[in-house]
């Protein structure tokens, strides 16, 4: 058995371009959001606040990028996976820390590799996704 | 009255023997796991987080495990039991730390007593039973 | 520039031989023992409180490995490094989460990358790195 | 008595200034640092780890803004200012939530107002100073 195993993660040159691609975007939409990005780690890398942006925001914006990265799907995925199922339902966002259930985190991939996780934060989430995506696109 | 009570706890070594039936397991149905025992005290002995679990298990599993031994029942059996009950449902999940009321946690028993709790993390709670419940047939 | 930095982490299995190793140290000293190994990222990996450990070492463990990877120097060297720096001296273990400066972290290094920390905690700090050392020799 | 003051406060724009110089300059002397900019509410703005800056930074970079822009002096005014003076000396660090009393975090100023603070971490704090005026440097 091998001692490591690689882990490729987001550099912070390509967090900067994320959040400037999903801060243009932002921008556009006329909706100041704050947008983060972790490591493959879960660990955080970039942030920004935008002016205007909600206070609130600046917690939940890094729970969605640790939630995408944690689990290796979109934040909005997490509705539709827990709302049949009953106990999930009723216990997953009290008993998971720090689980955003709602759109506008992603995990970050590159070569089916997770390496690491956006949040965005700061609008109605479909606004929050659209950032977000926007942001992705700026990747590689 | 008597001063003291006898409490068996779970060992080291039953503990370590129980995480590594749990580990293949998981690694027998290709999903990776946060696996953690606790004692009878509720204090951790031995976690493992297998390669490519989420991050976020990290904390479940643990969380798992500690409900398990502190209530002496299956985190699965919580749901039904709140989930008729309004001021439990309401109130359970928020109001008592780090309880968690879907499957994967296991009261660990010997002789009758609870000498502590495993708790699984990492698939669907179904995946996450069959892992505890490969690791608890590691016991005796 | 690129996307990703490469990062290799310590493998599950390094993790398990590691704490083996730790452990066998601990009994063949006597003295019992809480040890942690986290990966690359700061996250807990692998962790094991042998049959009589101190309780509050549960913590200190797992911080020490923390603090190693998260510095990439061993804890040890934490002391001398800010004992005639009197701001440091002062400031430096409340200021900063988590940070243990006392001996029994140490970075787990592969290839000059740090892949990792491991963190003991049980005995004298001596003790601890006694047996934090025998544990890092089970690598590779 | 009016019914608000103006509390004049850092941009986004400025923030991402700051920083980007402030990287430059830990790039100049070889040393990945953690570099965090907030606002006149003590609120983060901007948040950069750069790779290979220690993960115990992120938190540290962040304190050193709030400190910084929460008393509106330096980081490193600290020390002087509690080293004789028992009860500060004694309870500041301990009873002061987030303070850091070692440089790294200063306030920003324009026009002799707080508009937020700057806090870097990752060298030795005299690195970690020499970095955050290259940031501030930045500003207007």
């Amino acid at each position: 058995m091998t001692d490591t195993v690689s882990q490729p993660t987001i550099s912070t040159d390509a967090a900067h371009r994320l959040i400037a691609a999903a801060e243009a975007k932002a921008a556009e939409i006329g909706v100041p959001m704050c947008i983060a990005v972790c490591d493959a780690g879960g660990n955080l890398k970039v942030f920004s606040r935008m002016d205007g942006a909600p206070l609130l925001s600046t917690q939940v914006a890094q729970d969605k990028a640790y939630t995408a990265a944690g689990f290796g799907m979109p934040t909005d995925g997490w509705h539709d996976f827990i709302k049949d199922d009953a106990p999930l339902a009723a216990g997953a966002v009290a008993g998971i820390q720090r689980l955003i259930i709602f759109g506008g985190g992603y995990p970050i991939k590159v070569d089916e590799s997770v390496v690491g996780g956006i949040g965005v934060s700061g609008g109605h989430y479909t606004q929050d996704q659209e950032v977000a995506k926007a942001g992705l696109a700026a990747l590689g």
